[in-house]
């Protein structure tokens, strides 16, 4: 683990560069207002640790209601519950024998469930949960229109489960059926439309599960850019929310509702860089890339400088462009680049430097940073 | 940093995945031909751990005769001194006095240069140097025409120069003259054409030298895709390939001199993934996406399995397309995946796992991965 860039207490311009920076201020904001809109809804939240896989972040969002965490990997889920979550969904399959019994020997610690679309996969949990005498929980991934993991909904979701609830060691916990292809669809009636086959989907198959008096605990999915679709639908109970805590440009490309740029939540997420170079009046170079931000969703933006734009991103530089009514940067100066696509941003870094009121107020180290076993 | 996704002797089915194969002998072979190729033109080899960030394949390409590494970041040079090298050039500006202090810490045990293309750069470094009482290269960075950083060829960078040779700590050492834009141009012509201004430029500044009785140690640029048009040219003394150890699709996607892909070197770097869905028979999902490969450049390939393409990357999950002729893939199998942009790639794992005859044969860390400051 690379040492962190700055101490608390200290000010921006002493934070070395480049850094992932979050606005302290700005994540309590946007935790405290998915909580809102959950209890309002009747829905429970259960964040996606995948975003920001940090225990710290994690204990914050459960303070204000969360239910527990989700996450994509045994590796994430076990930072997780060394940093004292206790409620663990992994929304992905997890195949290997070494996987299940990492996840196996969790169990004992905090409640455990996982996703299954294959009955071999059930079998083989079952097996390593007997084996440690432990109990995991599991959910049927039911294909929603995103063409990645997930068995037909309906009947062959019912039997999947039918398999869950009859092995031992596992017990039926409900359905992962989320959609996401469907968060980033440029307009709110493409998300909606998308998200009404999901909860098609849904439906048709918790009426299979009734024929076999299975019930759902769990009815999970759901993204930063969907989710008042999926908490309105009356079927959906848990929203994997990940990326409000942070937001990323991506996210705020998507038209609302109303028209214009998706604003329900703040960004809380930066990369704090520095120049590097001025080689030219309408040209600065900056000391982050590819390395500091993911840029495969487009180069990041800058922040609260109007004018100036990252026309260029390559390993360890970012080249900004300068229109002629832009205020000037000077060698040294630090910007701040909102990243294009926050989950992938955050698993570049070690530590996130907390910032409040100008000084650094947090460092939080990115516990399941490349924990992607 | 995370555990390794092998052990020493274990088979390639008993990796845990997502994992980072390097192909040794493969490797092997790269730097071989590499050195070969530079010894035949009487040029010197100054590879770029930016790639590998490695001290153990640093190693290796010293022991076939390479003069040191370069690499862009301070960090970087601390991993690579504490790992033995001794002779790093950061071909990159360093701007801040705690990076200058520990560039100069790191004078002490090896010999270090950086770059400047900026009088007041020159001066800081000049300072913390004289503090430490230690000697720092100085290269001049030009301008060759990828708009990045550097001065303008010619007399502004001989004035520089002068600056440099006449600062106190500092020793003049030569001219940065990468052309990183060249190196992917689809077509020989154009790759020669980009190199032969870069050629000009060099020329035209050690002109300006010359009447300035400065002489250069080093004149460095040149990249996998470009380096035998800088070998040639009579001016350029380092090579500075980085990519050519490892590979990836968008080197191979550059047509070479005689049509086709560009073959020079063999894939030796892959991202080993497993198979966790099988939800049709023309589609197959495997456990790793974008926190275990770079997409900026385009999905990675599949290696070796004929018909079958990457055709959807999220962040932890690919999804691979079959034709109907492929091969069917079943739960669990591994497939091996070509990353699109090796530098960033590797820039998210801690380990290499070494593979040769079909064994785990060396495990080491990416001890420079994240050393971005």
């Amino acid at each position: 683990m690379n040492p962190p860039p700055a101490e608390i207490g200290a000010l921006i311009a002493e934070v070395e560069t480049p850094a992932l920076i979050v606005d302290l201020a700005a994540l309590d904001r946007n935790i405290v207002k998915m909580a809102g809109f959950a209890k309002t809804a009747g829905v429970r939240v259960r964040p996606h640790a995948k975003t920001h896989k940090s225990p710290a972040i994690a204990l914050r969002q459960i303070a204000h209601g969360a239910v527990g965490q989700c996450v994509q990997k045994v590796g994430e889920a076990e930072a997780l519950v060394r940093g004292g979550i206790r409620d663990v969904l992994v929304s992905n399959q997890v195949v290997g024998e070494r996987k299940l019994r990492r996840l196996a020997a969790l169990a004992r610690d905090a409640t455990i469930a996982l996703c299954f679309d294959a009955p071999e996969q059930v079998d083989a949990a079952s097996r390593v949960a007997r084996d440690f005498g432990v109990e995991l929980g599991g959910l049927v991934e039911i294909e929603v229109g995103m063409e990645r993991c997930g068995v037909a909904p309906g009947r062959p979701a019912a039997a999947l489960a039918r398999r869950i609830a009859d092995a031992p060691n596992l017990k039926f916990r409900g359905l992962q059926a989320y959609h996401g292809r469907a968060q980033h669809l440029p307009s709110y009636q493409e998300r909606a439309q998308a998200i009404a086959y999901a909860i098609d989907a849904v439906r048709e198959t918790v009426a299979a599960l009734a024929a076999e008096n299975l019930d759902c605990e769990i009815i999970g999915g759901a993204g930063t850019g969907t989710f008042a679709i999926e908490a309105a639908s009356g079927v959906y109970n848990e929203l994997q929310v990940g990326s409000y805590v942070f937001m990323d440009t991506e996210y705020a490309s998507i038209t609302a509702r109303e028209g214009g740029r998706y604003r329900e939540f703040e960004h809380s997420l930066f990369v704090l860089a520095s120049i590097i170079s001025v080689p030219a009046a309408d040209r600065a170079i900056v000391d982050a890339g590819l390395k500091s931000y993911s840029a495969e969703r487009g180069p990041p933006w800058v922040h609260g400088r109007p004018g100036i734009e990252v026309t260029g991103v390559s390993d360890e530089h970012g080249r900004l462009k300068l229109t002629d009514d832009a205020q000037p940067l000077s060698m040294g100066e630090k910007v701040w680049l909102i990243p294009g696509h926050c989950d992938p941003t955050v698993n570049l870094h070690d530590w996130y430097v907390g910032i409040r009121d100008g000084r650094v107020e947090a460092l939080w180290p990115i516990s399941a940073r490349g924990a992607s076993i």
